[in-house]
């Protein structure tokens, strides 16, 4: 039996309030829904789409394609100090098949319990499988960490390990099926990338520019030091690598990854010096590593040619590196 | 020359301030935008995807495309009687035509100027032709027109006229040029609807429920009899018929049109009698007519198997009626 698309949305996506949770007047069900943001708050808003065969291939699961179209959205108000409060989906699917949607939105719902965020509507649409979440999320007016904030001076930071989402890709694109633990880890970092939402908003107050790495470190570091018209310096020892892609990869190789591989969604934040103690008191609290890779300096002479830079050292010695300019999904 | 995703939205899609808003304080170009709610409002937030081939034609201009996208989703703001504020655009595109990009986006951004509407982000990826957009927009907390609001003695009105769009969309499918102004008419009613905006503010206050005209009177109207749990009589000789549609039409096929038809992006509104004084007086100062079809009554008894239920009429005389149900993607 075909289902109609109004009893799709009512029979899979209808979710439970988030206990504690009384910002949503309406939701699912009506024009439109209504929330409340708080007086003292700016509301964040982003959308990301993630299509067929350009974002994900048909072999992922409903329930990783689900868990990463969230993760992702999230990720990026992790990036701003944001805390995460509504989700719009937008899905398209070639065909009603109700044991995938079962799949999909138990696992969609799932994590948006995990991360209190409330799914306020949608639309289904017949076509090409693609899902499209616009994410809102709110944080205390003027305290945003936005990407132009960066001063020279302040000490570059990462979060997690970088470049293991990529090699996983690598793996998975190659037909590989997981076997050992540091092969499972790569493709679940992969699969199952983590929003660093609390980490986000712990440092607000204290960093100065932040973004979350999803096309790679060159590349959104490099955001960062074009809005902010700054240069960087990155210590290539300080790259913080996983044991597990260590273990598989060459050390060249693996800094590859860590550079021009895409979709860590670790963040990247730059921290004026002052700030390191309250920075290392907060991470106690936090289950979240992270490493200082480098530090923003003056633009040099060439970015008057409106490029950014980034100089590459190696054990403090500066060092030819030719990265590529991470992931674009139109430039082939 | 390919041209990256970063620079697509940089060259196409930035647009100059909205003169007078200073609602936004980060707009394209971070991680999220960042917005002011007004401390006196809800939030309202709609989402709606157009997809090729379901919800258009490969043929459609670029120019309709885009005003259609957005008008479409403006049209739920206006349902709730909000005033729409920013959207996020989703486009999803099989390559970079730039001429096409072009054209597109010159009539997405002087929609948005039209009704002081700020594109704050969004995504560009690659897939089959694809545009979801979801809106934002204010209106006071509490005041807001939902669908659940029906109270039985309320009269049912319709603004403008019903059945172009669907009349127009079965011309354009046969190939049918539009020669003569009727055609025209019609055809243009299905490419650029209106969306009733200034209207849905002035039925703040006066009016219980309201909907917009998406996928037919019968079904749209019924939207708000289940969750209103009431029913509804329609009168069919009051349904507001275009004379174009009528010139080029039978009676009966023109009221099938606009009992059935679906996106015309009116309103239908529930008004209690004691208001009809300040609606005829408000709507002096709109161009929108507003015509009365019917009343809201008692959930009849067959109500109780949970089925909504509309009751016509013609000159005051019950007669059978069997409505379609509306246009869903997923049945056929």
């Amino acid at each position: 039996m075909a289902m109609g698309e109004f009893d799709l949305i009512k029979r899979y996506f209808e979710q439970p309030q988030i206990q504690g949770d009384d910002s949503v007047s309406l939701s699912i069900g009506d024009d439109c829904a209504l929330v409340s943001v708080p007086d003292d708050s700016w509301l964040a808003i982003t959308t990301d789409t993630m299509v067929e065969h350009t974002h994900f291939l048909p072999s992922i699961s409903p329930e990783d394609l689900a868990y990463k179209a969230v993760a992702t959205n999230l990720s990026d108000l992790a990036s701003m100090g944001a805390q995460p409060k509504w989700i719009s989906l937008a899905l398209t699917l070639p065909k009603v098949d109700e044991s995938w949607l079962e799949r999909f939105s138990q696992s969609l719902l799932q994590t948006l319990k995990n991360y209190n965020v409330t799914l306020i509507g949608g639309d289904t649409t017949k076509g090409t499988l693609s899902v499209t979440i616009t994410a809102q999320g709110i944080v205390e007016k003027g305290k945003a960490l936005c990407r132009h904030q960066a001063k020279a001076g302040d000490l570059i930071y990462v979060s997690g390990t970088l470049g293991d989402s990529a090699a996983g890709l690598q793996q998975i694109l190659s037909g590989k099926r997981a076997v050992v633990f540091d092969e499972e880890f790569l493709q679940q970092r992969h699969f199952r990338p983590t929003p660093r939402i609390a980490l986000g908003q712990a440092l607000v107050d204290i960093a100065h520019a932040a973004i979350d790495l999803s096309d790679g470190l060159n590349s959104d570091l490099g955001h960062i030091l074009k809005r902010s018209q700054c240069a960087a310096e990155i210590e290539l020892s300080s790259l913080p690598l996983s044991s597990s892609l260590l273990n598989l990869y060459e050390c060249t190789q693996a800094e590859q990854f860590a550079l021009s591989g895409g979709e860590d969604y670790e963040l990247c934040f730059t921290l004026p010096p002052e700030n390191q103690t309250i920075l290392e008191a907060r991470l106690k609290n936090l289950d979240v590593p992270c490493t200082c890779i480098g530090r923003i300096v003056p633009a040099f002479e060439k970015e008057k040619c409106g490029q950014f830079f980034i100089r590459f050292l190696r054990d403090g010695q500066p060092m030819e590196y030719s990265p590529n300019i991470g992931f674009d999904h139109f430039k082939e």
